[in-house]
């Protein structure tokens, strides 16, 4: 075998969405990229709900569309059923989420993965990591090889040491009936590694003719055409529909009175649940007050009679989630196809990776996904990204990482929040979890990322393109706005009537704008200026929000000085006087590489900060 | 949960090629039926070669399809590429080879299954059998259920104890990084059956990019219309084609030079693989004066960038199937997506088998497909039918099992050489296994099988009405060739330029059909007599081995009289005075159920069978 087939400098393990946008990312970069998967036919498998996007989550996936990713060209291109959510909460967190054919979403990666210059696709199983001086050497697979490489991004997902739980039955398997892996998890261990136990649920899914679909009402897609990615056609999507149900007092009854067959409830499950997206066993459990929980019924694909019951995630045993089916109105007569299960899976403690995702003291080994504690397909696909441009640039040799600020991405905040604070149950993202929530919207990701991703070599020519004339017909828009000069005998008869009060002196079209009484619809009425709707929603964002953007701004400012300040590696906080004993337990457990990411250590204090700040410079405190 | 769930009278187990057309035969027959299959991804899975047909094999589809089955339905519906086979070797063993798309040959397989009435699908291992009394009363599943049944079909294929080796490497897993199933076969075990293990194996997968294409001779399809199924609309099938290339000395070197590493020439692999589709160390070894081996180069599916080695199945390290695969013109910088493999799995000794496919002396326990020691979908699929009908008998109640003669369908030989003569290799259906090939013709299954299916159920009103005037076409063309008379002065001329003796006196069209030299497409230019060209060739095909067909009919009509001889259940072979006892060992091994069984076991001569039926009939002999 000549050097071509053992050695490539960047090595991913696993292809799911995680190791997919690592492995694609990497390969942008220049960099030769070998992805491992044992099973080409699960890349980017959507072993859970086949839905794209949501609050926080379409965001992130709006990020990595930014930085050249493929998450949301995929769910565009296998969109079944498109939603625009949280629009009644301001444009500011308006944000899309798509249903996607599984098969589809899936062949789509696939395809990409083994069409991309310089990656290169492998069916095999990672069983063991080469080590030396602390420094990743290469990758050894159940094919016998011995990869070498610079740089690994594990991404693993669920697989590691899966075990599947469906009442008080359990087996050793990865989701959806496919095989775990279970040999790397030991490499990891006996590197030193912290793992834990975490668990995910998925529900049922019964087949299509067995739902009385005309007894229950129908959510519809958006008539208008929506994209995911800046970098689709807008389209509309239709010809799908979700069915919406609910459970009652005898679904509660009959899973209350199954508990005692719970792998949950029976304590056989070790591995803490994703509590924002619980099982419907801890839903009735937790919520003895509620009478009723909404379920939606979702079709999984084109051709396909599968329907996922969303809400209704659940381990108990096959003949209670048969009976408990049946409970829902419209599944009187339902059939199960695939039964809902959960699953228990190795993870790695966040804290211990550096803000970059790669293993603190272990050079060259990065870690991205659900292994990092996350839940959900966008959290993983945007650190798999972040991870394999960090891995791309640790074998390129450049030694200064990319990382992303809480104040200029969703990803950003994520990594902080697991490196920082770690998890011990499945972190979702949520808007909620992220500060600057009117600077980091669905609509301007491509704004807020692509002068860096096209820095590091992640945007081709054609999409920064794209990106810059979207950046232009904005600035076009916005300047158009400026200039426009409405006199009062024209806007006040429409101002009156949106209840906003008249103008007595001619008004620039964008001062209108700033009043939440006027929108951009009745705005283009009135002015006939042209330019997408993307664009005039961005405008109309950016002005009504205008002197929070502002407020929100000087905050960043002040945490950025903070974040550039380094804390050199190996630093010893015991050197820090005056520290408290637990601060000082908590900043050598995470070892923080900047200030700001010590501020952001639960239990350290402002002073502690302070005192730290002082040491590093010998000056005064921010 | 209702008796619904917890009840089916037949029960099929595994979702592959025989566990498909078990469930679909015994729901089409009004049985109600729960198909239970591991992954339901995997169903109808092409884990092999994906392609449907060929020699022996077409036959084997056709007899499935005339019987209402769903094999070649599915291969019409994805083909790629379609070419018949055998043209040479005259019409009688001439047949149709289809390469599918495999993700769609399998989603077509898994929407009729779904679809089917009487037919429940569920995600679901088999873990154990309920047997009480030597008669089966249910299944265990891994959901923790046992669904209660009258009968089970077991089709595990190389799932069964599945074990994977490439080179000294070896891992517990189903074919194509699936998940494999351990239990049922101690349950087997457990119950006294006798199971052996097999291995076969397959190529590895080629990126498409990655081949030379322009280098090497292109194979096009067929460009007449066709169609495997005689319910499928014939079409030209085109866009695909298959590279041809070779091994050679160097091919050949690298093979030998790593047999030290080799899991079969190290003895590493117990099970015994096929005969007829050797792996390419195999062929190197065994024919060390070829210096070269013919492979082809065959397209997987549409939207795939996978590329199938046909002939070149290999359980050798991967370095060395890298090296190998470049010596192959066109491959020079080939990249693998898919290493070959070999897989390692449990079947069962069918000679444990009545010759209706159920264990003998365990009522209502069936076995299909690769479990009895088969290869191939084709021998899968048609075994599968044979238990889905008997079991739904069982189920049923009916005493008088389905068996099909030797004389009748491949399948009939297939069946029978099983039971009366086992196997300790994978055993492939062959022309040359067959004595009746002159009646037992691709063109003519449905004519042989569809009156017994109709009889079952087997066969809706619509295909019966398409069998009906397929029969009638055939009839109408017959009678119009007997009819028309061609005078001399016509037909002379044509004659001599085919080199065919001229004729004095006028001459009956179907009578000229006789000879070698006329061929049906002459004919139906002299007499402009119309018909589809699947009448004509079948007519064609009758008439110009009238001889031999009548010849064989005498034979068939010999050995169905001593098939019709039945042997009770439990008979004292040790009874029957003179047999030799080499002789009477085989038969008690054997046991079987009539004198024609008894005399195709190898060792039992004409004298033994004599004696048997003297005994059994207290007269003389055949």
């Amino acid at each position: 075998m000549n050097r071509g087939d053992d050695f490539y400098p960047v090595v991913v393990v696993g292809g799911g969405h995680a190791g997919c946008e690592a492995a694609l990312a990497s390969a942008r970069m220049g960099v030769r990229t070998l992805l491992l998967n044992m099973n080409l036919e699960n890349t980017a498998l959507m072993a859970c709900n086949p839905s794209i996007g949501g609050p926080a989550k379409g965001h992130l996936t709006r990020e990595v569309d930014a930085m050249g990713g493929f998450q949301a060209k995929a769910a565009d291109r296998s969109a079944l059923h498109v939603r625009w959510l949280n629009t009644s909460k301001g444009p500011a967190v308006r944000t899309l989420r798509i249903q996607c054919d599984m098969w589809e979403f899936h062949r789509a990666y696939r395809l990409q993965v083994e069409s991309q210059p310089n990656l290169h696709v492998l069916q095999a199983e990672a069983v063991d990591l080469w080590v030396e001086d602390r420094r990743i050497r290469g990758v050894r697979t159940s094919l016998g090889q011995v990869v070498e490489c610079l740089a690994v991004i594990l991404s693993p997902g669920t697989y590691s040491g899966a075990r599947v739980y469906i009442g008080l039955d359990r087996f050793q398997a990865g989701p959806m009936g496919n095989l775990g892996s279970y040999r790397l998890a030991e490499s990891l261990m006996s590197l030193g590694l912290k793992l834990g136990r975490l668990k995910t649920g998925t529900p049922p899914r019964l087949h299509r003719d067995s739902i009385d679909w005309d007894s229950i009402p129908h959510q519809e897609g958006e008539e208008e055409p929506c994209a995911m990615s800046v970098f689709s056609e807008p389209r509309v999507v239709s010809g799908f529909f979700c069915g919406c149900t609910r459970t009652n007092l005898e679904t509660h009854r009959i899973i209350i009175e199954a508990l005692d067959r719970s792998p949950l409830y029976t304590g056989l499950i070790e591995g803490v649940g994703p509590r924002y997206c619980p099982s419907i066993e801890d839903k009735v459990v937790r919520f003895p007050h509620r009478d009723s929980h909404p379920v939606f019924l979702e079709p999984v694909g084109k051709d396909s009679n599968e329907v996922y019951v969303q809400n209704f995630s659940t381990s108990l045993p096959y003949d209670v989630q048969v009976r408990m089916v049946r409970t829902l109105p419209g599944c009187e007569g339902a059939r199960i196809l695939k039964p809902g299960y959960a699953i228990e899976y190795w993870y790695s403690d966040p804290r211990q990776l550096e803000p970059w995702l790669e293993v603190k003291g272990l050079a060259g080994l990065f870690m991205a996904g659900q292994v990092n504690g996350t839940s959900g397909y966008e959290e993983a696909a945007s650190q798999g990204l972040v991870a394999g441009v960090n891995g791309a640039l640790r074998a390129m040799g450049v030694n200064e990482p990319f990382v992303l600020g809480r104040h200029e991405a969703y990803v950003g905040v994520l990594i902080d929040d697991l490196v920082t604070k770690g998890t011990d149950e499945p972190y979702r993202m949520l808007t909620s979890r992220c500060e600057h929530r009117l600077r980091l919207r669905h609509d301007n990701a491509d704004r807020r990322l692509s002068f860096r991703a096209r820095e590091l070599g992640l945007l081709d020519d054609l999409s920064w393109g794209v990106v810059m004339s979207r950046m232009e017909d904005q600035r076009k828009l916005r300047e158009a706005l400026e200039g426009a000069v409405l006199k009062p005998d024209f806007v006040n008869p429409r101002l009156r009537e949106l209840g906003s009060s008249p103008v007595e002196e001619p008004v620039r079209a964008l001062e209108l704008l700033r009043r939440p009484e006027v929108t951009w619809e009745t705005l283009r009425d009135l002015t006939r200026i042209g330019g997408p709707s993307e664009s005039w929603r961005s405008v109309e964002v950016e002005e009504k929000y205008r002197g929070y953007v502002a407020r929100e701004d000087r905050r960043v400012e002040r945490m950025s000085r903070m974040d550039q300040v380094r804390i050199p590696e190996g630093f010893d906080f015991g050197s820090v006087r005056g520290l408290l004993r637990e601060s000082l337990e908590k900043l050598n457990r995470v070892r923080p590489r900047t200030l700001g990411q010590a501020s952001r250590i639960s239990g350290v204090t402002p002073a502690d900060v302070e005192l730290i700040w002082m040491h590093l410079e010998g000056g005064d405190g921010p």
